[in-house]
């Protein structure tokens, strides 16, 4: 990991057969994740990379048990549960947790608590997209009959434009497209339905289903590249101002991978100050994420 | 302060005969400041709103002594000896005293810390402007013969291309301009040449000095517009990441303001854990700037 100088990969807990885990770090263990309790004091931190729908929420409460540990937990409407279940177990195992560390949750969440604090009269609106939500394709590859998926997020423009001008938009800023690879016999119908009805990932919104071929998903569909904006328009006096977060990710994975290992870095120091229970970034004092000493973060970012 | 429910304006301390200080909020006491220091047990937190060149070096390590304090020293090359005076005052006395809470420093300082964080292998970048520069504005008006002064920040478009693309930028980021009302019988040429030379604010830099009337200052210079803009362009492997801040104040103090006033409510907080010493936005937790509890912090922003 040469961009962390302070960080060292001590292995990678898997629900595969750790055999047919190829890395691109050499000698480092593949360790079945049942055997992970026994590895608890030969690592500093975990970062888990599970998805939102049905891995983390298992994962995080009883990894916490064992690790200083961070998440990426972004299914927005359910990080409430999450947080009370990741504390309690956390708490009860003296460990520290952080979750939904990742640019939204996570970045952004920073942008808007940020925003509305210092410019109190006004509003927030986030945009996503275009690109590629991890969180909804697999939300989508866990529909039986659903061999791949991929869910494009898309801003509305003229949602966009209609905030940038002071106004609020009318019906909903986002737009979703999904490309689908069906298995074999697979009820396409069947599958759209359940696609555009789940709740939490497409109740509610604009969402079309492309059925594909593998060889379409593999041409098309192989790049992971996401971003998008959080704006703040508001008041003070008769004065108007406009704040606004852009990102623009050639890799959506690659990008919240640097997210989570920055407050990987925060959560082991917590963690040496004998904190413990679960935090999110919101809790974490932004100087924890840097490598350098205080000094320097100081005369380098100030 | 309707914007801050649980703040409350006490008292406005001044160096000018208090009885030429208007207020728009009736029955808060204007005091002289020589007399703050019988205060110090009826004000939660004090926001000190003077100027980095001359002001705050002696303010803030003074009043350190007696309040809980916030102010937005802004002049980047001297945060380090302010940080370090203003600290050892805060820690003599057991107070908690914050500096450098606007936007830049401020805002614009967590976006280039946390850019850096997540995203080490890449080069931030800040451009200022257009607007006016307090900090500037007040070094030049502080130029004997000067009677009033406005300095205007400008962001070179080149350079801001430059970066967008991905590459280095020739020359210097941006170009100043100031507006200079001279008192009767100055020497012009002086003026300038203490301007275009001074150390940490315009040296170095393409600067226009222009001399106009106290009317035409008025006329075309009453407003304090400011903004700007931190872009960082990174790498992950062989992919490309870009992430932008950007802000568009109509006016800088108005919004200043609101920064100063979330980070008096950190304060406040930290203070009432028994912490004390100097921080800076990098070292408090987000949270804290909110007047929500954290159950509705991380329902409303994560």
């Amino acid at each position: 990991m040469g961009a962390a100088p302070d960080a060292m990969l001590a292995a990678v807990f898997t629900r595969r057969d750790p055999g047919a885990v190829f890395l691109r770090t050499p000698g480092v263990p593949v360790v079945p994740v049942a055997e992970a309790p026994e590895w608890q004091d030969r690592i500093d931190v975990m970062i888990l990379c599970g998805g939102s729908a049905a891995d983390l929420p298992i994962q995080t409460p009883a990894l916490a048990s064992y690790f200083t540990l961070v998440d990426s937990f972004d299914t927005h409407e359910k990080i409430p549960a999450h947080f009370a279940a990741v504390d309690s177990a956390a708490r009860r195992a003296g460990k520290l947790a952080v979750i939904s560390a990742g640019w939204d949750p996570g970045l952004f969440s920073l942008f808007r608590l940020y925003a509305a604090a210092v410019l109190p009269k006004g509003k927030s609106y986030t945009f996503w997209g275009r690109g590629v939500s991890q969180g909804h394709s697999d939300a989508v590859r866990r529909i039986p009959g659903v061999a791949d998926a991929r869910e494009y997020t898309i801003p509305s423009k003229s949602a966009l434009d209609a905030v940038r001008h002071g106004e609020e938009p009318a019906g909903n800023l986002h737009t979703r497209e999904c490309y689908v690879v069906p298995e074999n016999g697979a009820n396409l119908r069947e599958i759209e339905e359940k696609i555009v009805n789940m709740p939490h990932y497409f109740k509610g919104y604009d969402t079309t289903v492309h059925f594909i071929t593998a060889e379409e998903m593999r041409r098309d569909h192989a790049a992971l590249p996401h971003g998008g904006r959080v704006l703040r328009v508001g008041k003070t006096g008769g004065d108007t101002h406009r704040m606004e977060c852009f990102l623009h990710l050639d890799s959506n994975p690659a990008f919240t991978g640097g997210v989570l290992l920055a407050y990987a870095r925060a959560a082991c120091r917590l963690a040496a100050r004998g904190e413990c229970g679960c935090r999110t970034p919101l809790d974490i004092p932004p100087a924890l994420l840097s490598p350098l000493p205080p000094e320097d973060i100081r005369a380098s970012y100030l």
